[in-house]
C-alpha cells in the first residue's frame, strides 16, 4: 500500500464524462489499497472563460478579486469529482484551498504555498476517504482566497505530496509524458522516459507546458518523485527524477519554446551606479518576473539601452510602472513587443561537451532567423526570436541536435 | 444618507455589461451618500449549468458536493461586481458566504440561516467601501459550504439587511414589480404599488417567482420594508410593507399559480393511529416540504388514500423514502404525476367577502378543467390541476376576479 497524490489537469476533466474516467481511475487505486489524494484543475475553458470575465470588467483588476472570481472552476471540479467517486462507491470528500487549509502568502495571482496542515487530509485518509483537493487556491493570511497564478495545480500536488510525505505524485495530462520537444511541431518528437529535475526545470520554464516551474522546483526540494502521464491512455509517463538515477545521458534532452514572453526595451537611460536597481525594483516589488537581461555598451558613458523579458501577461502593467517612474529613471523611451518567443536547448550533458551553443546560432542563421536576445545557463542555452518562426526554429534545431525518432518504417 | 442592502438576480447580472450596468445603479446610491451592501446572483444560466453536472454526475449525489458546485456561481459574480464597483471609482470589495459569515444550519442544499456576525460588514462599510456579498450561500456548522436552495439570494439578501438594520432591502430583478399574475401569461396583468407581507407569502409560495418564500417571511418577520424593482428601468417597483399600510383593499390582489409541483398518492394506506405521522416523519426529517395534504375516507375503516404534494425537484428522493419504508407503512402503492400545477387566488380582502372559492371553481368547471387537489387559508384559495391547462386557467381566474386591466386606449 503506497500514499500517492494525482493530479488531473483541465482536459483530463473537460466535461463530467472524463470526470467520471478519472473516478474510475482513482478508484481502481484504491481498490489496489493505496491511499489517494486527488489534486484537480479546472474544467478545461472554464479558467480562460473566467480570466475572460475578469478583464471584460476591468483590464487593470484587484488580484485579490480575480482570484475569488478564478478559484471557482477548480471548486466546481472539485465538488463534481467527490460526487462521482461516492457514485461508484468509494468514499470521497471535496477540500477548497481554504478548507484544507493550503496556507499562502497574500500575494494574489501568484500566491506561494507556506504551510499546508495536514490534520484534516490525514483524518480524511484514516476515515479510508479520498481528499479531493481543489488545486491551484489557497488561502491568504488576508482570509482571502488566493490562486498561485496558471498551472498551479501542479504546485498544489507536489506540495501536498510533499506535505503528507506521499510516496509518489503522478501528474495525468493530455500528454503522455515530456518530450524532446512539442510533437504538435515536431511529429517526430521523442517521449522521454526519464528527466532529471535540472533538466525539467529548464522545459518547463521555457515553455514545456507540461508542468508548472514552481512544482518542479518543490517537487526537486523536497525528492517528490514526479510522474507526467496520459489521463487517456494505460501506460507510463516520464518519471521526473534526481539527476544521478539516469544512466545514459544524452548531450540535449530537448528544444523548448514559449511563446508568453514580451521583450521591452529601455532606451537611453542615464548611465549611473544603481540604475539597473532603480529599472527592475519596482516591477520585483509588483512581482513581475524578468526572465533575460542584456545591457548595451552606452557609446558615451551617459546613456545605456537596457532590453530584458518578462512574461506577455505582465506587459501592460510593467510598462505602466516604468512610465509612472520616468522622472526618476531617467530615460528616453520605452519599446516593447509582445510578439517573441523564447527558444531553448536544454541538456545536462552540455556540461561535458562544447559547441552546443555554436550549433544552435548556425542552426537559425542557415534559416535566416534573426537572433534578438541570447542567454545561457549550465545546462541551457535560449534565444529571443520573432514569434513567426517558432515552428522553424524548434523543427530545426530537433533535427540539428539528432532528436529526431527514426522513420516509421513502411 | 440611508443604509440600504440590494440584490440583484440571475438576468440581472446576466453578463460583464449587465454586471457593469449593476455597478453603476450602486455608484448612483453611493455618491447619493447612502451606505450600500449588495447581494448578487449567480450569472443566468451558470447555476442550472451547475445543476446539470451535479445530475449528470449522479442523479442522486451529496448534497455537500453539490453545495461546493454550485455556491461557485455567486462567487463568481460578486468577484465580478466588486471588479466593476472599483473601475468606477467605488471601493468596494467581495464577501464569500463563509467570509462575512453567514452561519447556518448543516442541512445541505436547503440551509437556514442561524446567524449573521456584522463584524466584518460593519467594518467594510465603515473604511467606505460597497460590501458585495455572494448571495444563496452560507457556511454550516461541520465547516462546509451550505446553500439556501434555489432563489435563496433573496433570502441572504432580506437577512443580511435585518442583521445590519438596513432601511430598505431592494430586490433588482427581470420584472419591474409584482403583478395581478404572471405578464407572460396575461398580458393585461397590473402591477401592484404594494402590497403585504402576507399576500406576498402566499403569492411567492404558489410561485409567484418573484420572491422566494422564505425571503418574505424574514422581511415579515424582522419588518424588513422591502422592494422589487426592475434592474432595467428606472422607476419604481412593489413595496411589500404591512397590512395596515394600504389603504384601499382589493379582495383579490392576484392569481398565482406554480408549476413545479408533484403529487404523490400512497394507495391503501393501513388507517391506524399514527400512520400519517410514519408517512411524513421521514420526510420531514429528509426536508421535503410537504404543501397540501388530502385523505380520502377509507371505505371499510381499514386502509385510506393519502394525496399530498410536494416540490417536483424532490419528487424522486420523496418515492425513494417511502419504498424504504413501505414494510413499516403497509401501503399497498405509490402514484405519482411531476406534471401538475398548483393555481391560487390570494387576497386579504377574501377575509370579508363571502364566495370566493364558489368563483374559483365555477370559473375553473366552465373552461373544463379538473381540480384534483383543494386547499385554502384565510387569504387563499389553491388547487391543483393538470400543468396542460395552467395558462387557460390563470387567464380565465384573472378575468372573472376583475384583474384585468383596462384595454390600452386606440
Amino acid at each position: 500500500m503506497a500514499r500517492i497524490v494525482k493530479k488531473f489537469g483541465g482536459t483530463s476533466v473537460g466535461d463530467v464524462d472524463r470526470i467520471r474516467n478519472v473516478a474510475n481511475r482513482v478508484a481502481r487505486a484504491v481498490k489496489e489499497g493505496h491511499e489517494v489524494v486527488v489534486v484537480v484543475s479546472a474544467m478545461s475553458g472554464v479558467t480562460n472563460q473566467l480570466v475572460a470575465y475578469c478583464r471584460d470588467a476591468a483590464p487593470l483588476h484587484d488580484a485579490r478579486e480575480y482570484d475569488a472570481v478564478v478559484a471557482a472552476g477548480e471548486q466546481i471540479t472539485s465538488g463534481l469529482l467527490a460526487i462521482c467517486l461516492q457514485e461508484l462507491g468509494v468514499p470521497a470528500r471535496s477540500f477548497l484551498g481554504w478548507q484544507v487549509p493550503i496556507k499562502t502568502n497574500s500575494v494574489h495571482g501568484s500566491a506561494r504555498i507556506e504551510d499546508i496542515p495536514t490534520e484534516r487530509l490525514e483524518a480524511c485518509l484514516k476515515e479510508g476517504r479520498v481528499a479531493v483537493i481543489a488545486g491551484f487556491q489557497g488561502i491568504g493570511d488576508d482570509g482571502r482566497i488566493t490562486t498561485l497564478g496558471r498551472g498551479g495545480s501542479d504546485t498544489s500536488a507536489v506540495a501536498v505530496a510533499a506535505a503528507i510525505k506521499a510516496e509518489r505524485c503522478d501528474i495525468y495530462t493530455d500528454v503522455d509524458g515530456v518530450y524532446t520537444t512539442d510533437p504538435r511541431i515536431v511529429p517526430r518528437a521523442r517521449k522521454l522516459d526519464k528527466i532529471s529535475y535540472e533538466e525539467m526545470l529548464e522545459m518547463a520554464s521555457v515553455g514545456a507546458k507540461v508542468l508548472q516551474t514552481r512544482s518542479v522546483a518543490l517537487a526537486m526540494k523536497h525528492g517528490v518523485r514526479t510522474q507526467v502521464l496520459s489521463s487517456f491512455e494505460d501506460k507510463p509517463g516520464t518519471l521526473i527524477v534526481g539527476e544521478d538515477e539516469i544512466v545514459e545521458q544524452e548531450v540535449i534532452s530537448g528544444i523548448a519554446y514559449s511563446r508568453g514572453e514580451a521583450k521591452v526595451t529601455v532606451v537611453g537611460l542615464k548611465d549611473r551606479p544603481g540604475q539597473v536597481s532603480h529599472l527592475f525594483g519596482p516591477l520585483a516589488d509588483a512581482n513581475i518576473n524578468v526572465d533575460m537581461i542584456v545591457q548595451s555598451a552606452s557609446d558615451n558613458g551617459e546613456a545605456t539601452d537596457v532590453t530584458f523579458t518578462i512574461p506577455e501577461d505582465d506587459l501592460l502593467r510593467a510598462v505602466k510602472i516604468l512610465k509612472e517612474h520616468k522622472d526618476q529613471l531617467q530615460y528616453q523611451d520605452i519599446q516593447y513587443n509582445g510578439e517573441v518567443t523564447k527558444v531553448s536547448v536544454v541538456g545536462v550533458g552540455m556540461r561535458s561537451h562544447a559547441g552546443v551553443a555554436r550549433k544552435m546560432f548556425d542552426t537559425l542563421a542557415e534559416k535566416g532567423i534573426n537572433i534578438q536576445v541570447i542567454s545561457t545557463s549550465e545546462i541551457k542555452v535560449s534565444v529571443i526570436i520573432d514569434s513567426e518562426y517558432t515552428e522553424l526554429a524548434v523543427r530545426a534545431l530537433h533535427t540539428a541536435y539528432g532528436l529526431d525518432a527514426p522513420a516509421a518504417s513502411a
